[in-house]
């Protein structure tokens, strides 16, 4: 479909990371740069079929958990902003402002929302009474703008979709269990759907949300061992209740402000997905999100009569495989199969298949999966329930090994000496996460920082396998009571 | 949910109409104004629910006539409105403009897309090389942002949600068998989902959109007897193609200029939904775009065994109507009916039953239609068939009523005079469709509306039941072709 795309080559990953990205991201046919507005981009048909199952399944898992899909404006008054003060500071920077609407200079200017706290805080004020209006769980799918000096596709753009979730809540303890419930269902929307590990953790107050008073996040660990920022929950306190005054009649009939809490993920996700999974082949996605399941390609011979059976034969198994719930391309165009498997395994199509004159004597079909090299013969008889068995595998398989390289590549370390060689001796796309204490001082936190660019990821929440044990931080040897993630990210 | 909003009454509709609109809107928890930008409005969870279906019900059949969705930036440099001549000229007194981003003044001004013709004819010119890359069928569900100086919630708000398909083909003929094909899909979704009778027609050139060759549209009538236009599809010649110069090589090898398309529908469906079907009481939602289909309200009384029993029963109804696909809600929170029955009713829901005690011994329930007036008993054994039943009862019944109303207020006017004394002597709740000739001009188009507010809403196309005969115009005598919509809309 683009002038540009035709017959690119992929820079091999162990050549350049961020070459390798950019290509995947072409070639797989995603999104590419629209140079005409800074740091945007278009999300082309195949990246947003991806986005499209990312939002079915997370959307029917905020709906399985209680909330509400609602929408708000766009635009934002420039003075909300300025109502609670981390929150302004925090995104000032990166605001886009419209000055001028209708042909009239505005006499109070809109800046696009960066986020919607503040312009949901001043409807819940009108929404909220009492504690019978509690708790109030509202979702927004929307886009947002943020304006970004070194963009880069799905992971940084001015203009990027996604979720954001608003709650207010009658206690601080009831808006913490939603605050982790929700990172949860994030945790659980990365392992079961994206095939990519995470962990769930707390932010330092250096990383923490403009305005909140805990940030949580899930960070998952990409090919070149940098971490990734998925997704977020943030603990909001009060800060935006007393912002905005959403107050409301506790059972005991005193006023209280509510307890608000917020989370996000964005089509970043879809950074994520590519950073996990694909090779120097392209694009390689995870059953569960795959807009196409299988592609089916025949061969063709000189023979017409052979050639109708052949196409027949495909089609019939392409009616097959729709009856077990899978997507299919029957890719019957004329011409050679090897630039139709070259242009399906670009596009990450986790199944195909292959089917001549000589298989349908033979009864069985060329198979190969996107995550093997090799491919082989299965009996044509049965190939649905086959094709059903293997995408389930191939999203275990896939999961398995991505959990499996960030196991290989996260280190405990006691000394700051050996995170200092360790850090300064990595290729950039060998990178770990490196699991150390830390005296829990933003001080610390910036100076390592400042001599590595590494910074902490997050504070692991228990029950992940890092335990918590108290020790001295790596760093100006005080009291540590746990370690935390370091890592470079993205 | 709503402080404002609680035990508001509903003006009735032969009392003001706009009036009524703007509670049956409140009280059915659909949307409401958001001061605090200028015409915007919040969609409220119950608004956005129906849109969810709405959406859902398009996207569907969209993708089933070969569209594929997209996302392309929602800022457009200015210049690129500059580049169709008649299409800056319509938009221009409707812009929203960012001209600061990221704390600085910017070179080239943006502006907040008012639809995307220019910024997809712009990555078209990219994507598009030969006769192989057409036709290219893409949709977009997006946001878009138009100064409005009248705002009224959902029929015209500065921004609102929609679709937006915009297609290229190698030939005219194609492009406009695309129009067409468009125009019927929304045709058949307003009768079959919205209930809304609808005329598909031509617009005349002064209402058609700004760069397009010709403008299809649906026209339905409310229940005052004005005219909503809800929904468009565009024949663009290949205005945009040379503008953005979107080229291709056809199959004779020669470089040619694309044929494109473009054509939308929005929130404002959810207006003409409204004023369609609801009543004095509120919001009345056709049965397949309710979100809940069914109430269930428990009888208690002060036996709390007879309560259990009750309140089981009602849960094993509500099971039973879910496997049969509907979605309900148990109302089985402590209150008396009254309110729980005037809430849902207000909501639109379609269907309610009512049990208690004394109908479990006897074995029924109590059943009331959202469109009728009567309550009555109907068996417990078998209520999930007949709700399922009364549903699709129901959705015919909403459309045959529409369109007799449609029927019974729509008129022939062959004299002026005539015409001006049925549009004077109208109240603002019982207007009319005036079929009638008119000689093809924009001057007696242009005279008509200056006399009498009404306009031209479409010269219907053929298979309609409005026949096509000649006459002379009503106005000036000269000769007309065929009749022609009038009305005063929205």
């Amino acid at each position: 479909m683009n002038k540009k795309a035709d017959a690119l080559r992929i820079t091999p990953r162990s050549e350049s990371h961020p070459d390798w990205y950019q290509d995947v991201v072409r070639e797989g046919q995603l999104a590419e740069a629209a140079e005409i507005v800074k740091g945007a981009m278009v999300i082309k048909p195949h990246g947003y079929a991806v986005w499209e199952k990312i939002q079915g399944e997370l959307d029917r898992r905020f709906k399985a958990t209680g909330h509400k899909n609602a929408y708000f404006p766009l635009l934002i008054p420039e003075s909300f902003l300025k109502k609670e003060a981390e929150h302004v500071e925090g995104f000032s920077p990166e605001l886009a402002v419209v000055t001028v609407a209708g042909g009239q200079e505005l006499e109070e200017k809109y800046v696009i929302r960066p986020t919607s706290e503040t312009v949901i805080g001043h409807f819940f004020a009108q929404w909220i009474q009492s504690w019978r209006d509690l708790p109030l769980l509202i979702n927004q799918w929307a886009n947002v703008v943020r304006w970004e000096l070194r963009p880069r596709l799905f992971l940084r753009t001015t203009e990027f979709l996604w979720q954001e979730g608003h709650t207010a809540h009658a206690s601080h303890e009831e808006a913490k269990e939603e605050v982790l419930r929700m990172l949860d269902v994030y945790a659980d929307f990365a392992e079961d759907f994206m095939a990519m590990p995470v962990i769930r953790g707390e932010k330092t107050a250096s990383e923490k949300f403009a305005g909140a008073v805990t940030t949580f996040c899930i960070e998952a660990m990409m090919q070149d061992g940098k971490a990734l920022q998925a997704g977020t929950s943030h603990d909001l306190g009060q800060n935006f209740g007393k912002a905005f005054n959403v107050r409301f009649q506790n059972e005991q009939g005193e006023l209280d402000y509510v307890w608000q809490t917020s989370w996000g993920v964005s089509t970043r996700l879809i950074g994520g997905l590519v950073m996990t999974h694909s090779d120097d082949n392209g694009l390689v996605l995870p059953p569960k999100l795959a807009p196409i399941h299988a592609v089916i390609v025949p061969f063709f011979r000189k023979n017409a009569d052979e050639n109708a059976r052949v196409r027949e034969a495909g089609a019939e198994l392409a009616r097959a495989l729709e009856a077990e719930g899978l997507t299919v391309k029957f890719d019957d165009r004329d011409g050679a199969p090897g630039p139709k498997f070259f242009e399906n395994e670009r596009l990450g199509v986790p199944l195909r298949f292959g089917l001549g004159p000589r298989d349908l004597v033979e009864r069985q079909l060329e198979f190969k999966r996107r995550d093997q090299s090799e491919k082989r013969s299965i009996p044509l008889d049965g190939a649905a329930k086959f094709a059903k068995e293997a995408l389930a595998d191939m999203q275990q398989e896939l999961f398995r090994r991505a959990l499996a390289r960030r196991e290989a590549n996260t280190v405990r370390v006691d000394d700051y000496d050996d995170f200092l060689d360790l850090m300064k001796s990595e290729r950039d796309s060998e990178s770990k996460f490196v699991f150390a204490h830390w005296d829990g001082t933003p001080e610390t936190e910036a100076k390592v920082k400042a001599e590595t660019k590494a910074t902490i990821r997050c504070i692991p929440l228990p029950g992940q396998g890092f335990e918590a044990e108290p020790g001295t931080c790596m760093v100006t040897k005080k009291p540590s009571a746990q370690r935390v993630i370091w890592a470079k990210s993205y």
